[in-house]
């Protein structure tokens, strides 16, 4: 009974940690989120569901096997980029066995965010996504030079000579509201993009806030630019400024100075025209730019606090 | 009246300081020289000099609002990457708005200057010109994406498959001289290199010659290795070299072994097949290689005098 | 008399850490082992062999003028980057004067050894054979721009738009279990191969399995996803594999936890996709992957030890 008891409480346990792996993606430790996101995901898609919280899983997995500090686990923090990397691949890679690439991916995403963290334990810079863009970028070219990988038919190599911008599209402001949360877990379901911003307000007011805000400026930069309707209302413009607004407005803001949410909204802004310069840059491979704006707004910014502090 | 002094004396250090930003961009922290360089800009074009000394300003102030060091600051560090910046802007982009990018751009590349004095801190290495190079490449590439950015008709993306190497063309060795140091500034005018040339024996002698030689080794290595006329006499492998002579002989070459000179002539040396290097990596962009060759062959240089103190 | 016995001694001791210099190119530090080796890549090609013996000397003495550190310089690790360098530039560039740049290649990275080592000095991770990598790759693309550089024919940048897979090809495991250890040093040669197994095995039989396992590896995980026959058993998707687990299961693997093991062969597998799509970024520019799979899961698997005490 004892033991039978014990093994209820591990389990728990290990499931707490594995929702708050899914509730980091979104720079959040929260198990409820995390539940709430997942419940977000699976009524877009219950395979892509199942995939996340194993990926969630996995990565937690291996980073107690690999004897992890337990306080860096519990939060969660081995968790992350294994969910993002296990839905990336569950959808940028098809035929009947990307399932298994998917969730290898994610015990893969555990190793390099641990090699990450290491490598910028000294900058004193958090880590991000940076593990889980990596590998995806990776694994996706893999599919060019091995059978056994077959690249989503949206994912196409296009040269830089030949194209065109053409921006024309449909304008529709409650998808583009809903969206941009929605696409961190690549979701472009309404009501599932209304389900991540109760999971971020659950957590904190500020980050709901920090989320929604950096969502319109993101429309309004792209608009103002002259963005491409068919990406900006999908929300393709939006999710790197939501997660750079709440990085550098709340989470990794502790001296909090008036000033300082300015700068999250400017960090945000930034992120529009980077997912337009990364596309391009990746135009010639047909690779996604996934969180790379975020990752690299996000690191401008709180490197720069640390030499201009009132920024 | 003691307010009014107060406001001039404030104005009067602002400019200075803005002015040094501008002789930062070749090493050297000195109110004539920057003053000699923008009147060497201005005579070229006068709104390329207003933008060179608002880039300045703007550099500096935000590095004043954000709480910069004073020391940094008063040595134009927080300037010249704007410079830089703020004129390729101004030049690659075109339409009626592209004013206001280069100043915008001026005020990120002030950001980008403080993050990357962070990452690279610990390495003991200074960060050169790379905010500028790489704020100006990611901007130049946005305008794939958004139709406010109009790119320069000069920049065209072409296939490494279809490039055919063509190296006849026009040899003129007055251009060749005084184009390279011109080229630092984006200047193709004979008596703006002359100009250029006196703001840097202004300095220090030392600093003139390092820039003499390092033109006179590039010309020769270019000539040497085939490349192309076009490129050479229009001073597109001088500049690089310029200032990594610059660099590598005087600036940051405190211990002045007298190997190190012949170090700085090999640096320079470097820059030549590095350009050709970078030029064929951006082809398919085709974005301008801007100061890489220079950024590269010093990190190297330097970097390696840390393991092999007599290079 | 005297004299001459000394001059005797250094020659000996020179070319002792020159044959050093050779061995550490598969991360040994033994003489009998460098003479072994030198002698598989001569009875492959005669001039190979003397580029590979030059080439270490000149790292070697460029290490020593530079004033590197004695300790340093013995174990060889100024020469291996060399020696990869001049048989890479010996053999993917053509024409008369192809065995200048191959030893001014040789020089330059010794230099570049020296920077990487700085600039990876803190993060406790070795440089491997990065800085060869870097200078050959910037080294093949200056051919486009200048006439003295001749590509080999063999080098052709493709579109990625154009790419078609074709796995077809002859099996032959004789060939894919030689020439993986071959391709270390460029070599298709069955009798080098089993030349450069006695080269490992006689330096520790602990290296020599490893590096068998790490091929084995290689064979069964690129066969198992579908790669392309004609580079399988070429040894292309293993030279990595063997690198990669001599690295992490033996080299750099201190405390020899039984589990690391396993993560030898995990890292040695994960070189194989990494060459799959290393050589799709490389596919516009017509470059070789070279040990880049190698350097990179070498590096990810030892920074996650320093994380994930246990991998």
């Amino acid at each position: 009974m004892l033991g039978n008891s014990l093994f209820y409480k591990h389990t728990f346990a290990f499931i707490s940690v594995s929702l708050k792996g899914i509730s980091q993606v979104i720079l959040i430790e929260n198990v409820v989120s995390g539940a709430i996101i997942l419940l977000a995901i699976s009524i877009t898609s219950v395979p892509l569901g199942v995939i996340a919280l194993l990926s969630s899983m996995i990565g937690t997995l291996i980073g107690r096997l690999g004897g992890a500090d337990e306080a860096m686990l519990k939060q969660g923090l081995l968790g992350y980029n294994s969910v993002l990397t296990g839905l990336a691949l569950f959808l940028f890679l098809t035929g009947s066995t990307h399932w298994i690439f998917s969730l290898v991916g994610a015990a893969i995403a555990a190793i390099l965010t641990a090699s990450f963290m290491h490598f910028m334990k000294n900058s004193g810079i958090p880590i991000l996504t940076l593990p889980f863009i990596i590998l995806t970028w990776f694994t996706l070219l893999v599919s060019y030079r091995f059978t056994a990988f077959h690249l989503s038919d949206s994912l196409v190599p296009q040269s830089l000579m030949q194209w065109e911008l053409d921006i024309t599209g449909e304008v529709d402001f409650t998808q583009g509201v809903f969206n941009g949360i929605g696409q961190v877990f690549f979701l472009d379901y309404t009501i599932s993009g209304i389900l991540l911003f109760i999971a971020v307000f659950w957590a904190e007011w500020r980050l709901g806030l920090a989320a929604f805000i950096g969502n319109a400026v993101a429309l309004l930069t792209s608009l103002a630019l002259g963005g491409e309707y068919s990406l900006i209302f999908l929300g393709l413009y939006g999710y790197n400024a939501i997660l750079t607004n709440i990085a550098v407005s709340v989470v990794f803001n502790s001296k909090r100075h008036p000033f300082s949410f300015i700068t999250g909204g400017i960090a945000a802004c930034m992120t529009v025209p980077l997912a337009a310069s990364i596309n391009t840059w990746l135009l010639p491979y047909g690779l996604p730019a996934l969180t790379m704006p975020f990752v690299l707004s996000t690191w401008v910014f709180l490197s720069a606090r640390k030499i201009l502090p009132r920024v």
